[in-house]
């Protein structure tokens, strides 16, 4: 079972779906007889172990505070939850790690329960009900499944049944009806040779089992008589699930066999009960208002066109907020010590061949031939660029830090069906800066970079954590290397002084890392700020100093990015304020209403002057509509501000200032709210009233 | 013979070199005499006809406002200059049209007489020197030549030799030997029926006529027994070259004949005198210096790397050079009601299909396959997209003129062999905008348009006139449209009041255009402003407007860029003013010496206070130099200012300042000299003193 968390884009690595195949056995032969005992026997040992070595008294500490005493191999989450009166807890997390309820505890440890209204608890709701409607389709329509996961926005299950032949309120009926059977799930952590041993008639479930396996051990689980791999907790039974919902069936295009193209994907939820239902339909209402695309189009910011698939069309008013967003960095850039450079979009393979991008990346690379011979690519990132730059001449330790941001437009062949909206799209362009230093002067730049991601997360008003991801298998370098730069990085986060987590082994081969997680203002997580450690690119390009002592050494490169994709970001924005841009960000700030033919001028005036103090000031030149409904659709369209400039305002040189919400801020000098609206900017204030 | 005019860049060209084929009769064939009698016969007509319209009495008026009485049909332009003392003519131009010295004038008119310090005079002395050189490889050297021209350079002369067996002074010898037996220049303008006369017995002839006709008349020479074709006028014989000079012999790439590798061209210039040799050879040590290549280098503003032939890599200060011109512009668009879109860089061939470029532009076109079916091209300029932006929705006259602005990076597939430096490169930007208005809006638009230009070439200095090119055979649209577009461009330069002229028939065929001609500091002429007409488009696009009548319009487009190619101007301008950028383009502002060491962390604070104020200030750290040593160090890379703090400065909170000139502007209150440098950088000001 695949997990595809959307919303974890990493800078340099594709994040089309996976697609896992398995088949299940839920048709009792004597084989699956045999694996069905063989999985008892391994959940008993492993039981066992666990009672062998605890069996003790534990403590356990909630996230609330409270301590309770348990059992270990005895007391399990879901016995917590009940003698600790927690309602409606659907998966736990044990010292940080994710657990099912049903697991028994080991030793001392935290203990957080989480319900529905938690993205665990939400994923493993529908990571069970996938087993659900997975046995539904197999049992009740006889599909061939092909593949099964969920997501942030829900479950999926691929098959190869014509779509005509499936109703969607048909399987939301058998789902429920299986469900209330309270089929037991239960789950084990099993490492190679277990797995090897437990699948060992059947090749196919070897190949699946090699091509997940990412860590030391898999998740198998046991729903009914079905076995099948999945990559997180399950709930205890299917009858905790209580309501089907069948989004769609629409047909995807299968990346492992492109030549079948018979794929068929049904798209769902499940909730524990009809409040979660109706809880979750008020938020996909909210979200719908909220989908970028949609302020997109209704406040005229961009649009995409078939002819260029995946590259944004900013129109004036979204180029607008693309510039100010762009601006803002630029200037953090100037305070903070990036020099802007600016370099090619296309490269010869040669420099891809010496990056290792060719070997690692070429597949999501646009490629050209030019003059017969030669094969050039579109930039997906600009690191080799940045070190043609570093290695153009011979670079002293007083030199460094080196700090190179560059905007440059990036391409990624991604495929057309994965596109959509801002956040997946071919073309865009990042915050990109590289900074090449001493070892030495590693720690402090990294505590400067995450000072630089906290100054501007402040401004959107995002709350943060941070990941430090570590050293995975197999990765390249030095063993001592990578101990240092953990130690670094893990010094830098502590003086930084934010809550992060360490994310064992999900560094990049090439090095460790620091993701930033956000979360905006309807709660929503996403990660745009990274910021990477490289040894090897230094390596692969020679990249050397002459050092204080005389000597060469080799530097240390940073990949970092705050907004990450400037479109992204713009899309995120776009739904985290509702289409409600605050002032500094807007591309509509101040709209001048004249009352009555003789205050025209007067009005023209007062646009003249905001225009030329660098505010978007339009005049209202509507005739024939009254007041009211100017005021109203110019609230509508999101004006910040809206002027009424009537006699007393003309004679008086003052303008009568609404906000876009509906207050009255009443009759002001003009140039007292020239000034106030110059601050609001400069400090890129999300307030409204003055 | 091709006169490839280097500095003309057509915004929608390619201006590749053209290489035009013949073969030069000079072995006395009975077909060359052939030919000799009947060009003779026909000058002699010509002659005839001239004296029969004419041989009355004529008026000329020299450029220094003399007149002198003449003949029509008998007196030429050399007989002209000898009565009136000018010495050294090489060539003239009668009414603003070249003619050769030694054609008899025809009616009253305005002469001007032009000697080897005019372009035209240098070139008329190149382009005979080219019969000279020909002469000599086939003559002496049994080369087969191919092709020959003159460009703003020089001249050159393609063959099929072997480099080895040339030696460059034994070249030279033998065309100061052959030109000093005067041979004696004729050349005759003829038209298609005439050519074909001519050259009936010559298929190879006749095509090559069919090629270079792009107006009514060819020009054909002769030079002693050789008959030949050329596009300008010749001196009247070859004895007025007196110093020959080859530069260089090197491989070409031949577009008309890729698979013929081993053309060689032998480059070279000719002067009337050893003067005009030292005159040129300083304006060539002085050009050496003024390279922008040379600055590029010298001062780290930007490299190319043959991982991406013809794409520039800008280094930070080369960056700050490009972004500060960017924001002088953006700010003008800001204050002339532009606005900025921002659009892809991938199209789908159907789009180039749309708007024509495919068929005409294609070869140019950097394209690539996607997804297998799909072929997509890098954009080689930006209106396509800006049509797509029009035709997003229904547009109304209130919203015109839309005046959209793009600096998105395009693409031309220029041949390797053909780029240099910033001047010829594949990747480039422009401050292009599009203009979308109703016809009776375009008048006041391109008053709008020139006065831009006049705005921005006033900062940089520079002087320049406008071209007016009317409409070409063949060209597309109503004779009525171009009438009335053509009167209204004319009306707008009349109001716009600047010097102008008409280039009849040089338009693009989808539409007139102003090009704007300026004039650099060190006399060079460069074309790259233009205002161009487009009635195509809008047709190919079927782009409408609802007008005030409620009915639908068909809107004009206006083509413009100011500054041109982003990467052109830098290099006009790096060699404009010599390396030594003016205070608000200088990525190099300020340097601050302290003297002792106390005084290191006043100068600091000078540079913080500096820093803060947008200025790129540095501390020179440099231990050990001697002032005088740091100060002329810092003058050499350009710093506009230089201030000196030591004791007396860090008390009084004052700098001394020094200037990059060396003049020395006293000690001022820091606080004085940072409000005079903000206002020198913000008004774009080209003083240094203050």
């Amino acid at each position: 079972m695949a997990v595809s968390l959307l919303s974890r884009l990493s800078l340099c690595r594709s994040s089309l779906h996976t697609f896992r195949w398995h088949r299940r056995y839920n048709k009792a032969s004597a084989a699956l007889c045999e694996r069905l005992r063989l999985f008892e026997s391994l959940r008993d040992a492993q039981r066992k172990g666990g009672e062998a070595a605890g069996d003790g008294p534990l403590t356990v500490r909630l996230a609330d505070g409270r301590t309770l005493e348990a059992r270990a191999g005895v007391t399990t989450p879901l016995i917590v939850a009940q003698r600790a009166r927690v309602k409606g807890p659907l998966v736990s997390k044990v010292n940080g790690v994710l657990w099912d309820l049903v697991r028994p505890l080991e030793a001392d440890c935290e203990l957080e329960l989480l319900g529905f209204d938690t993205i665990e608890g939400k994923q493993t709701a529908w990571r069970t009900a996938v087993c659900v409607v997975g046995g539904v389709l197999e049992g009740a329509f006889g599909a061939e499944l092909c593949g099964e996961g969920v997501s942030e926005s829900g479950l999926y299950c691929d098959h190869l049944l014509d779509t005509g032949s499936l109703s969607l309120s048909d399987v939301e009926e058998r789902c429920k009806e299986a469900a209330v059977r309270k089929l037991p799930l239960s789950t084990l952590q099993l490492n190679t040779d277990a797995l090897q041993q437990l699948f060992q008639n059947s090749k196919l479930r070897l190949q699946l089992v090699e091509e997940l396996m990412d860590g030391q051990t898999l998740t198998v689980y046991r729903c009914g008589d079905s076995l099948g791999v999945c990559d997180g907790p399950l709930l205890p039974h299917t009858g905790i699930l209580k309501v089907f919902k069948m989004l769609q069936v629409c047909f995807v295009y299968n990346l492992s066999q492109p030549q079948c193209s018979s794929v068929m994907r049904l798209l769902g939820v499940a909730f524990p009960g009809e409040r979660e239902r109706e809880e979750w339909e008020r938020e996909q209402e909210e979200a719908r208002k909220r989908d970028h695309r949609r302020i997109g189009k209704d406040q005229e910011l961009f649009f995409f066109n078939d002819v260029s698939p995946g590259s944004c069309f900013f129109l004036p008013k979204g180029a607008h907020i693309y510039n100010t967003l762009t601006d803002f960095i630029k200037s953090e850039y100037r305070r903070r010590g990036f020099s802007e450079v600016v370099t090619p979009t296309l490269y010869s393979t040669a420099l891809w061949e010496r990056s290792g991008h060719w070997e690692h990346y070429s597949d999501n690379m646009f490629t050209l031939a030019s003059e017969g011979t030669q094969t050039y690519a579109l930039k997906p990132m600009n690191c080799p660029a940045h070190c043609l730059m570093f290695e153009q001449r011979v670079r002293s330790w007083r030199e460094l830090p080196l700090r190179w941001a560059d905007f440059g437009a990036l391409h990624r062949n991604e495929l057309s069906g994965a596109l959509g909206g801002l956040t997946r799209v071919r073309r865009f362009c990042q915050d990109d800066a590289h900074i090449f230093c001493t070892p030495e002067q590693l720690e402090e730049e990294i505590v400067a970079c995450l000072e630089f991601v906290r100054c501007v997360y402040r401004v959107f008003g995002f709350s943060f954590h941070c990941l430090l991801s570590t050293r995975p298998t197999p990765c390249l370098g030095e063993q001592q290397l990578w101990d240092t730069a953990e130690q670094q990085l893990q010094s830098s986060l502590q003086q930084f002084g934010e809550r992060w987590e360490i994310n064992p082994g999900d560094g990049a081969f090439y090095g460790p890392k620091i993701d930033i997680q956000i979360k905006d203002a309807i709660g929503r997580q996403h990660q745009c700020a990274t910021i990477q450690l490289d040894f090897q690119l230094p390596i692969r390009f020679d990249l050397q100093y002459v050092g204080r002592d005389g000597q060469t050494h080799r530097p240390v490169m940073v990949h970092r990015a705050v907004l990450g994709s400037l479109e992204r970001m713009i899309a995120i924005l776009a739904e985290n304020f509702g289409g409600k841009w605050p002032l500094w960000l807007s591309p509509v700030q101040v709209m001048v209403i004249p009352v009555g033919g003789d205050c025209e001028s007067y009005g023209q005036q007062v646009v003249q002057r905001f225009h030329e103090a660098g505010f978007m000031a339009e005049l209202n030149e509507e005739h024939g509509a009254t007041l009211n409904k100017k005021v109203r659709s110019a609230q509508l369209a999101q004006y910040n501000y809206i002027f009424v400039v009537g006699e007393k305002e003309c004679v008086s040189e003052t303008v009568s200032v609404r906000t876009r919400g509906g207050k009255q801020l009443g009759r002001r000098p003009m140039e007292e709210v020239l000034s106030l609206l110059t601050l609001l900017r400069d400090t890129r204030s999300n307030q409204d009233e003055f």
